[in-house]
């Protein structure tokens, strides 16, 4: 007898199988089903007991046992009454509530660090913004200041009542999620810094001592990827990506491309349904292609790199000599942008030239990405979509010019709303996300 | 009460989340249990009884049936003793079969038609290459020819006592999988052809009533990529890929980028193991991107087009005058290639300075694939891997040196060992994967 190994394609194709019986202990059978319930009324919305029960096949003593649990652990509320049938009184409905739960996400890139605090309801609890020169400061200087942003931020939730179950840090670059590792990140000079490491020393006050352990994940429940439960390590345009995902796949988009304009240029990419990592983490790394020809050398050493040419150094630049004051380093970028904004809307000549050579520029760029993933959609961060109304058509005209497909693949080309705070949101997501995963760990107190 | 129905990152990140335990009434949760030892077997290997009990958490007992009812369905057979232990008999392994459980994938391309049929164990039960001149014949013409092709294939099959459980048509261009229409294939110059009711209309005589239905798929067992439970629809390079996922697969390959060298270029990609389709199908179609100059017009009417630098056109322009016997369109391009290696085998110098230069140019090709999906493989196929050995180092240089990344973000080239037969190849694959789906139907008689 001979033994095929090779025809694993379903897995490949995405395929929904049903999973063999497995059996469980009482714990985990628990923890699944606890699981089961929330991630229902997540994306099927708020619904009575007797539903919950229909819909996930639980017996409904079960399910009023679960429910009970989580309302008590502040992960749902109940609602509006739902009338099941004509008979009887109408029953309330549940839904996921969690005002009281949170994840946090803290981004350090070139220029500033950003924090931002969600619960999850997915409301903003807390939004932070500060000045940083990260290029100059060593790596270890900047990750205690990122720690005492988070520090603060964890004080403020507790202030209030509120608990974090988890905090992501994202950086640009390519990171070895697993290690915590970032592991080459040009435009802010890191190569090979232990981040989640550092962070984690410079919480070490705020954090109570199970948080802080390097604890071995529990098998099957915290997959290889995130090995550390509650301190996270991110790249920022892939977390800008998931940020943008969720409400885009409300409306049923399961490919996705976020591109955003930052020192350099990030991009982000959700093909069905899925994040692109890459083998090493280095997926979307593309600002470095030579695409358009430019004068400028880059931060690696090359000429013609394609963010030399979309990146915000070419586009203050192209809009203003030498001498002018948006070229001022110590003046905070968000207001030196915001100041060619106000050019924008006074529609000053250069300016708006300056934008129209932007355009020009992301073209071929978005045209490749469109060529090689056929998004349904390309959302565009940073700088980008702080020029948005004066890009976006531009943009998607060169697109539909260049891309092959018919009607450049369908490909639609949005603005970012999320602002310079799309990587802080989605690292707030993805910490918690492991409320999900393990809804026991999060009402257990094992926020703080 | 408000609900969040944000926070669906779970999905996007790929983890394996426990799911509900859903209520299954008896058929499904048999066919549920078929399909888990099934796969149990495929991915991990052959084992006795009751390691299958303790890798499925299954009963004993129900292990028991369950093996019974797949060795009477040919589905896998007992192999060597395995010893459990020191005391007691040694049991008897189990693991897949299927001799007699074929998969056929049939390949049109624009000038020949290639059919593959692998059974279950993954052996080549037959192969065929037809030279047919596709863009001159219409679409029915081919689509007919190509259903006698598989016609004779089935009789082949059912000859020597087999069964064929399903039939993968691949294509160039981009398809909708769904609806079975090839949408748009500059190549071979189709354009919205329903190509599979046309396949189905030619097979019309070969297949019982059942095979031709257009049944609508059985809920939660037919994804709704594949509505079409016997005859499937996909792109040449991305079944390409399927096909080299496979053994790649087995080595811990999870990102994988197949480029074929054909007329034109095919790409296919499979990221984080799920094969990349774009939103309307068209990823990877990346031919047409101005990528290196060129004084070619391409067939979309541009020029610069990548594959007009490195497609077949360009290696037979580059390696030999107009007047040379292999630009002789009478004969089948297999031979004038043939020729060209015996002549870069003889170390002729035109012939290898134009293998020069097809190596420089797929360079700025396979480099921004590197840069946007970052695989751990990139497989050189069609004619690049006929000429494997004059490319793979030269091309692996060019794209260490231009990939952002370290050491090419650690991709490795290699050229791929499935020939010109790729395509077909993977097409068979999938048409078996319905095995492992629903054993049920594969043992019920319902292959032909």
């Amino acid at each position: 007898m001979r033994v095929n190994r090779s025809a694993r394609v379903a897995d490949v194709q995405g395929l929904a199988i049903a999973g063999p019986v497995v059996r469980r202990d009482r714990l985990s059978a628990r923890r699944a089903n606890l699981g089961a319930v929330l991630r229902l009324l997540r994306d099927e919305g708020p619904r009575a007991r007797t539903r919950i029960a229909d819909d996930t096949g639980l017996p409904r003593t079960t399910v009023v046992h679960l429910v009970a649990e989580l309302l008590d652990g502040g992960l749902v509320a109940e609602g509006e009454p739902e009338r099941d049938g004509a008979l009887g009184r109408p029953a309330l409905t549940v839904g996921i509530d969690g005002a009281d739960v949170h994840g946090i996400g803290v981004e350090v890139n070139v220029d500033y660090l950003g924090l931002l605090a969600l619960n999850l309801r997915g409301e903003v609890a807390l939004e932070r913004r500060t000045p940083f020169d990260v290029p100059r400061a060593d790596p270890k200087a900047t990750l205690d200041e990122t720690a005492r942003l988070v520090a603060a931020a964890l004080r403020a939730v507790r202030a209030r009542g509120g608990r974090t179950v988890g905090v992501t840090l994202a950086t640009p670059g390519a990171v070895d999620v697993a290690a915590g590792v970032v592991g080459y990140a040009a435009n802010i000079g890191w190569r090979g810094v232990r981040a989640l490491a550092r962070l984690r020393e410079g919480l070490a006050g705020e954090l109570p001592e199970l948080f802080l352990q390097d604890r071995p994940p529990e098998p099957g429940m915290y997959p290889e990827l995130y090995p550390e439960p509650d301190l996270y390590l991110e790249n920022d345009a892939k977390l800008g990506a998931l940020a943008e995902y969720v409400p885009a796949s409300a409306r049923g988009v399961r490919d996705l491309v976020y591109v955003t304009g930052q020192t350099g240029v990030g991009v982000g990419i959700i093909a069905g349904g899925r994040l692109v990592r890459g083998a090493a983490g280095h997926a979307g790394e593309i600002g470095h292609l030579p695409l358009v020809p430019s004068d400028q050398r880059c931060c690696c050493g090359r000429r013609d790199c394609w963010e030399t040419t979309v990146g915000r150094g070419a586009l203050l630049r192209y809009a203003a000599d030498p001498a002018d004051a948006v070229h001022d380093p110590s003046v905070d970028p968000a207001y030196r942008l915001a100041e060619l904004r106000r050019r924008a809307r006074a529609a000053d000549a250069r300016t708006l030239d300056a934008l129209d050579r932007i355009a020009a520029n992301l073209g071929p760029g978005l045209a490749l990405l469109a060529d090689v993933l056929n998004p349904r959609l390309m959302v565009l961060g940073g700088h980008f979509a702080y020029f948005g109304r004066y890009l976006t058509d531009k943009v998607a005209a060169a697109v539909g010019e260049r891309v092959i497909a018919p009607r450049g693949g369908g490909c639609e080309i949005v603005p970012s709303g999320l602002g310079f705070a799309a990587a802080a949101r989605g690292g707030a997501l993805l910490a918690l996300d492991a409320v999900y995963r393990d809804p026991i760990r999060a009402m257990a107190g094992r926020g703080v």
